[in-house]
């Protein structure tokens, strides 16, 4: 048997979705995640779990998938692959808190199989503070790197920079956030075995909750204004910018007749455009959008 | 001199926004549009105006542009041309109301040249009620195809085939509203000059506000409650989908560089994405869902 296998993936993969929302929901304290198992005609399924309404969190998504079947054309091309099945199986988190001060949080990872050879692994972290607090954007990297250094020396400097381009608006020439780590089609090389590849994965996953639940502590029980929650609904804008015109898995996910509300369980409760919306000059708003750029060094 | 001239097209435009923004300005009763001039480096520019937190405009801009300069590569391929230089001018709008009861409308009438030989018009104006009312429906496409059957009688029914297609969020499986009319590289023609389409988007124009008007008029002063302010919001939710996700004259803007704030002005000032806004059985909100779609017959 090849290893890592496939079952093994899918099967962590779904206790990480356990653990991470039975934490959430401690967390959050008062909204429960609501779960649906849906299946997909062509193959698989998934269990996606949904929570509204929290004390702490406004909306967010915990979801498992794990799919397989034809290879649509379009993506052959772009994974440069000829074989017509394919397997795919992952997690992906969005956390829209309710406190403009906690920051909006995303992570994706996810095992791909085409035919016998291809295998791979990709995924990201990255955090969208609302208001960018130096301190929490040092703490959130510093344990992303932490993490990745127990696997390569590459892995924080390559992944750190591909999240910067990768988490990125075109349109605005602004970064989505503060960025974090992506990486895809992370396959087996003389240098990082697949096995070695995947304890990276879930070392990744098991560390999600270390990472993101300390800021959500320590921002939570900070008073805000309405200005500054209009500020939020503002910047979720931007978010929702992001993922529908640039994220390649939302993009993939529409035009791969995905479950829709999976997909896009992504997008905020709540989100404005207002061209009004102009931070005064020394505000910390003016300061967040300062800091909305890539390659800042946060380690 | 060719005719019709493209500065007597763009004066044209530019008279044409000058006086749809005065009569929403004088509907509205409260808030005022703001104007921005704006130039592009590579050649031309516009004069956006904006209208915010009126009586019966939530959100609403009229923009008035006329840009020219190197074609972009990408767009000699989807024009299928190969001259170097275009020139482009127009008038776009979008108004977000208030009022639930009062539907979103969008009008886009455009003129375009490539070199000497490529020159046509393009154009559209289509209805998104967030409730939807047969008759208001019937009364919008009736003077559509009052307009259309004055100039040629294939207008109004290509023309309405052609925006259920492009009105249309392929993963929702659902029109944006209930349509109108789109058309796009309308040439000279042994059956239709190019003077003679330009005498039909004038008269498109000239009959935005008698078409619109008497639908806020309607709608205006009914009541409307908090759910039902929700389900806008919900339903808004939608048209930003369609506008990141379809819109070609969003990701045409949005890949050449153009002004940003013109470009999304389109967006709505509030909008909100919760799984749990499914309609009841036998309401107007199921209702509306089951008039989105494609072939339904309005005149």
């Amino acid at each position: 048997m090849k290893t890592p296998d496939k079952n093994s993936i899918s099967r962590y993969f779904q206790s990480l979705q356990d653990s991470i929302s039975t934490k959430l929901q401690q967390l959050d304290g008062k909204s429960l995640f609501k779960e649906e198992i849906w299946e997909r005609k062509e193959g698989g399924g998934g269990r996606s779990r949904t929570i509204l309404d929290g004390l702490i969190f406004e909306k967010g998504g915990v979801n498992f998938s794990e799919v397989s079947g034809p290879l649509p054309d379009k993506l052959k091309q772009s994974f440069q692959v000829d074989q017509d099945d394919f397997y795919a199986t992952g997690i992906s988190l969005v956390l829209h808190p309710q406190n403009p001060h906690v920051p909006i949080v995303h992570m994706n990872l996810r095992y791909f199989e085409v035919g016998e050879q291809h295998r791979w692994f990709g995924g990201g972290i990255d955090l969208t503070p609302h208001y960018v607090v130096d301190q929490d954007a040092r703490a959130f990297h510093a344990k992303l790197k932490e993490v990745c250094n127990r696997h390569h020396p590459r892995f924080y400097p390559d992944f750190k920079k591909w999240a910067d381009n990768y988490f990125y608006i075109g349109h605005r020439n602004e970064t989505r956030g503060i960025g974090g780590i992506f990486f895809d089609q992370l396959k087996d090389s003389p240098e990082t075995s697949l096995d070695a590849i995947y304890l990276f994965v879930k070392d990744i996953g098991d560390a999600f909750t270390k990472t993101y639940i300390p800021l959500v502590e320590k921002n939570n029980f900070l008073p805000f204004t309405p200005e500054e929650k209009d500020w939020q609904l503002h910047r979720r804008s931007r978010y929702v910018e992001f993922n529908l015109v640039y994220d390649a898995g939302t993009r993939f996910g529409l035009e791969t007749n995905g479950r829709i509300e999976s997909i896009l369980m992504s997008l905020p409760p709540l989100a404005s455009w207002r061209p009004d919306r102009l931070p005064i000059s020394g505000s910390r708003e003016e300061y967040t959008l300062s800091m909305l750029k890539k390659g800042l060094d946060w380690s």
